[in-house]
């Protein structure tokens, strides 16, 4: 194949490795990238390398940031007295979307999953015990995923968590069993944050 | 709209710039590249100011490049006796893909357009009419398009290079009237290439 110089066919290989790009996707948006002002291609590449380099994770709830702190947790106007708790940076989006929240995240960082060699000291369970042992802490409602891994993982931390006299909550089986909090409409999510019950 | 970091919003951004890429893609892309090893990234940035530093036109045939001399104007095992005449580099990899055409290229830079603006003095012509009539060149093929513009084009240089003595044909209406060479089926064009006639 070489119907195009060899910059553009390396920028199709790239593009084409996106998730959801196909080889002709690609060849299109190469071509529009060829064709767009200089600018507008030097912004896209430095985009990606400025993500790449400055995005990292808050120091207080390990979401993605681009600040030692997040946004989130340096906002003085969210309830510091309430703690949810959720397995990735991207479910944070789903639950911001819905507006059905106004307290603060932590991120696991994942989930209990013995299979894959992936027991408490492997997510942030240590740090969440601190910040929900502080005597600002009211509550701490736990929004790990319904699949097996997921409710494993609720149901340690609330065990742990009531043995230290915390108030734990779960989001309730509003959210579709098994699915991606990323897909999550944001009126199934209002209603899952407000049906929350104790453990 | 502060559900991600600032470095994630303006990627977002700048991929949702891109044609056929909507927001949800975008954040998409951008997540994916997120988490991404660094040199895939890092690679695509590359490959995309790489493109928009090395990629220039042919010297000869005005066709994309990231030599002083294409791919297809530097293989001797082309037939240089023959040259077809399109508007854009796009339509070369439409007219490649058929395998129905061995010989060079010309890439006028557009259509005739007296609406817009554009004569002859506007694309390639001059440069044509010198490859044309030099003494190597035994058929000069029109596949400008098949809209009024393209037309035109096709019309007013035929006239001329038969005025000059050069065997000039044109490809077959097997192509859809009105539409991009980029679309085109394969069989379509290698119909369209067979069946080119005399004006
Ligand atoms: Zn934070
Ligand atoms: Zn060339």
């Amino acid at each position: 194949m070489d119907l195009y110089p060899e910059s553009i066919l390396n920028l199709i290989k790239s593009l084409s490795t996106l998730p959801g790009i196909g080889r002709r996707t690609a060849e299109r948006l190469a071509l529009h990238i060829l064709h767009a002002p200089l600018h507008e291609a030097q912004t896209l590449a430095n985009d990606i390398l400025e993500l790449k380099q400055k995005v990292t994770l808050c120091r207080t709830c390990f979401s993605l940031s681009d600040q030692p702190e997040c946004r989130i947790c340096s906002n003085p106007r969210r309830d510091a007295s309430i703690i949810c708790v959720v397995e990735k940076p991207t479910d944070i989006v789903a639950i911001e979307k819905s507006g059905a929240f106004s307290g603060l995240y932590h991120v696991l960082g994942g989930a209990l999953s013995p299979m894959d060699g992936i027991g408490p000291d492997e997510l942030r369970i240590r740090e969440l015990f601190s910040r929900a042992c502080s005597k600002t802490t009211t509550e701490v409602i736990i929004a790990t995923g319904t699949n097996v891994e997921g409710e494993a993982t609720a149901a340690y931390i609330s065990d742990q968590l009531r043995k230290k006299g915390v108030n734990v909550t779960r989001i309730a089986s509003g959210v579709p069993m098994g699915g991606d909090f990323q897909y999550v409409d944001q009126v199934t999510m209002q209603r899952a944050m407000e049906g929350r019950r104790g453990f």
